[in-house]
């Protein structure tokens, strides 16, 4: 059995679990749900940066993401900050759809699958 | 090429496919739809207990889960009996988005990838 | 590090992301959008034959589906494109829930991950 390594574990979630060189995140939502679709998806794409380094690999080596928005009209706003964070060539693939979230002011949720 | 195994398989899906070391399990639905959201998750995580047992593995080994909520509303209970559920320290990563399931009286579905 | 191989990658998302012979697919759309949920479904499907093709596996290898309708109404025609096409006892483990898509004329977008 190989080891599973889990960062920030609470009652209902990890942060993120590695086993066997996959490093499952979270779905992430912002914390600060005063902003706009920009800013979150700045700070979702940024705590996801931070999660990975810890699993010690980087945006480079995304494998998967499902991307929810509370409204689907915000896929062209987000998509610019997902496409100017993403390095050329090193796109996950990716499933973008509507769902209503934990919180009516969270724009947006992202939840990646990455290798080390 | 390693080796798959299926179990539960039917003309549209498998109750759990594993291969090379990771399990991957059906979004879980309750059968007793006249349950409320206690009662539904309740039965949910004793067929993914089962479904786990069968490929040599436990609750203790999730790697990441996914969750709908025909109600997001229902989140805090649905949360309550997952927590209890889950063991100290070692829940997966997870996203929890509402969405219309294929029964209006389906009130949660889960779906889990676990690691022998 | 093993070695990511992507397809048809492009700003925001591949097609397909293979890593250690895991085979990550994008959620799947139709192109032609005149189509009704039927004829949606074997687009789909078609497609995702190709990207499993063209890293080396088959329908035969499925793992894991995420299927999301515009309409859960749409299920059960949906489910008779998809339980004809899929091999007899290789089904995946598989969750299918309502969400708005991309574009209101998507009926069905299909995400899954096989293994080589």
């Amino acid at each position: 059995m190989s080891k599973i390594h889990r960062t920030g574990a609470n009652d209902i979630l990890s942060q993120a679990v590695e086993y066997h060189g996959f490093v499952f995140l979270q779905g992430v939502v912002p914390k600060n749900l005063t902003q706009d679709i920009k800013g979150q998806t700045e700070e979702v794409l940024a705590e996801i940066d931070r999660l990975l380094e810890v699993h010690g690999t980087d945006k480079t080596r995304l494998l998967q993401a499902i991307i929810w928005l509370s409204d689907i009209g915000n896929r062209n706003a987000m998509n610019a900050v997902w496409s100017a964070w993403l390095p050329k060539g090193a796109a996950p693939a990716r499933a973008c759809v509507e769902a209503k979230l934990a919180d009516p002011r969270i724009l947006v949720e992202i939840m990646v699958t990455a290798c080390r």
